[in-house]
């Protein structure tokens, strides 16, 4: 069986959570912290980065998109990528809108100042810096907002490794008390249509030790 | 036919350059620069980077990595991307490799030393910062150096897109004087088999107006 090498509030173990539930692969979790990095977390990948995956045929598989396309070439269940060549573009440039550009900009200030501050640096989380992140929340919701004027997913029509990225991001944001849906309706059915998909339901109960999460935040209906 | 935005010390467009060239597509060239946000690379690419490939059926394809995917499933000559799921988690591991990491700890930081400070802020490169990119790129020619002495390619028997991502950013490091290869022949054999492939050829000539490389840039016995 293969090994999920995460830690709860990192986006890109979620991607691979919600990712290898919908495809319905089993996979048992291992808790790694990137910033401790151990030598075993070393050894698997030399990057010292979460998630890795380890276990089955040969080597360990190494970050998240790497891990999609893995796995959406080998398991035909709920196809993720899109079909034709440019609907594959589209689902592969917002992952990597969000993967990057949502994750520097939002998510990673966010985590730092409420995450890594809290308990590994044990000092307070600097305002500012929060609210530079949550400006730049808002203008990635404004653009799911756009994207879903157009669309029913957010790369096209069907439910992709896009919405799950998105949704990867924006759970780890709204665990630390940055998402508001105020003036985003579309973006809020999308994102409480995707709480309710299993995949996802499944890893909202997780806690990351030391620091809860907002009362809503594993509600359905927020 | 396609258009590719870029710039010439851009190397994700050099990225792009090369492997349409293995592929034999054809496609033109207009001068890009990221920083100066025009409205014509807005438009094509929300997140204003280069490079952008515009022109053909739908809309533009932005990113190296998705223009390398869109191309690969769709021209069948020179497969780039490895054969089999592992070997092609290998070779997009190793490509994300030098996009993400060799780009922000060496080739990012020199780009901004040598370039981007003398061409459009005016200002002297910081020697400290010229230190700690060049200790990062010795990094990442250690880890080429031990890849090579397992693997004929980088990623393993064949030529495939982590080459030519290595290949791109190493030959921006190079123009900007940043890059040498003593106490790693096997990484400078490597680089020096690239060089002379015709779709690297083709691109060492290109300058970036007011910024001449080093003597023995684009000659292939360096
Ligand atoms: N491109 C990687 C990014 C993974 C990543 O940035 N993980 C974070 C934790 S959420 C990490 O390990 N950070 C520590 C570091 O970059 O050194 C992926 O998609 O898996
Ligand atoms: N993930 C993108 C990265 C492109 C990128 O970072 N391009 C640089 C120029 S070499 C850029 O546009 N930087 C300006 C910015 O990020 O705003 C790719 O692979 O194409």
């Amino acid at each position: 069986m293969w090994t999920l090498h995460q830690f709860p509030l990192c986006p890109f173990s979620r991607k691979v959570r919600i990712l290898l539930a919908e495809k319905d692969v089993e996979f048992a979790m291992q808790l790694a912290y990137p910033w401790e990095k151990s030598d075993e977390l070393m050894d698997l990948n030399r990057a010292g980065q979460t998630p890795v995956l380890s276990g089955e045929r040969g080597g360990p598989l190494v970050d998240s998109t790497v891990i999609a396309e893995y796995f959406d070439e080998t398991v035909q269940k709920s196809p993720l990528m899109g079909s034709g060549a440019s609907a594959r573009a589209e689902v592969r440039r917002l992952t990597i809108w969000f993967d990057q550009k949502c994750y520097a900009e939002a998510v990673n200030p966010l985590l730092l100042e409420r995450m890594y501050k809290r308990l590994v640096l044990r000092q307070p989380p600097d305002a500012r810096m929060l609210r530079v992140a949550g400006q730049a929340l808002a203008q990635h919701l404004d653009y799911i907002e756009y994207l879903l004027g157009e669309r029913r997913w957010l790369a096209g029509g069907s439910f992709s490794l896009a919405d799950i990225s998105a949704a990867a991001h924006l759970s780890v944001a709204d665990y630390l008390g940055g998402l508001s849906f105020d003036g985003y309706p579309d973006a809020k059915t999308w994102y409480s249509t995707i709480k309710s998909r299993p995949s996802v339901r499944r890893l909202l109960p997780d806690r990351m030790e030391g620091l809860s999460p907002p009362q809503h935040y594993d509600k359905l209906d927020f």
